[in-house]
């Protein structure tokens, strides 16, 4: 997606440890005319499929998520990082290890709002390690309800999720694939 | 607004402790088309009003904020609960405490994102004792922010952070306002 490439060529800082802020626009501070972009584009990318459930995991995820839901006329289910005193106890549940955050924590979802038989679509705005979105798979298996596809806005390509998670059948959509990237050469793109 | 009031009827539940738990629609599970109805709400409530940034703190006010700041036409900015490390040092921070989930914590924002000068909209999911909002007052103030307005879905007006927010001259609008709640009674509304 090339409005989007352009975007984090012009505003992404690379930091050291392989970290890409891309907090300007798209993670922290939203550019919501990027988002409905964003969210045709999967809309284009996963056209004609059947889509019950667009899921993602807080919290930078939720954004894109809604915005996205409204071009598949599909509600959003999001899954919590940490077990809240107003959620009841019939959860689902998966751990998942962040290596941004270094830290490992537990992600649940409600059993009524993932139904058995569903057809989710996943949305994360990063993948890198895979882990949160390998938890929301596991989630969906533990639910009994299929997954669509997944559908993330920024691949780190030299990292090992996307790969993962194409062995294991699952039909991912990347908007922007990044081959490489240092803070002196900045970010390359694969493809 | 009458029909969040009617969802909130229907599909609330009113637990132990003065949660009202609205997950399956509103903040964990969300119907995108109610979303699109809150946020012109919204933007018939602040008509004319000059928005510069929409401002929310993650995680479920998210794609609320995102949904609304498509009428608004402006960028969503969030304040983040917890230091990342992906988040570079110029941030502006402030103490809130959650009685929800019995926790202090610091919520930031980066200073770029928060322009000296910008006319801020605040929007959440929850009003009941004020802190997160009270919270985000104060990033904007620490950046010379104005505030235009604050606007909340839901309002536990036997709480008293409605009160305090108005005191301090902040224009409030709440979508639905709750008077009192109990698990026999159910939601009984204010107005």
């Amino acid at each position: 997606m090339q409005l989007l490439k352009d975007r984090i060529r012009s505003e992404g800082r690379v930091m050291p440890g392989n970290i890409l802020n891309v907090g300007s626009f798209l993670n922290q501070q939203v550019d919501i005319g990027l988002y409905n972009e964003i969210g045709k584009e999967f809309v284009r990318r996963f056209a004609g499929l059947s889509v019950t459930r667009i899921m993602t995991i807080e919290a930078s995820g939720i954004g894109i998520a809604c915005v996205t839901a409204q071009y598949f006329n599909a509600p959003v289910v999001f899954a919590r990082k940490f077990r809240t005193k107003n959620i009841g106890g019939n959860l689902y549940s998966a751990q998942v290890t962040s290596y941004t955050h270094g830290i490992d924590y537990t992600i649940t979802v409600p059993k009524d709002y993932l139904p058995q038989g569903g057809s989710v679509l996943l949305i994360d705005d990063f993948l890198a390690n895979g882990c949160a979105l390998e938890g929301l798979v596991l989630l969906c298996e533990a639910a009994g309800a299929s997954i669509a596809g997944a559908g993330v806005v920024i691949e780190k390509g030299f990292q090992t999720g996307g790969k993962r998670l194409r062995e294991k059948g699952i039909r991912l959509e990347s908007l922007a694939v990044i081959e490489r990237m240092d803070p002196e050469e900045g970010v390359v793109f694969g493809e």
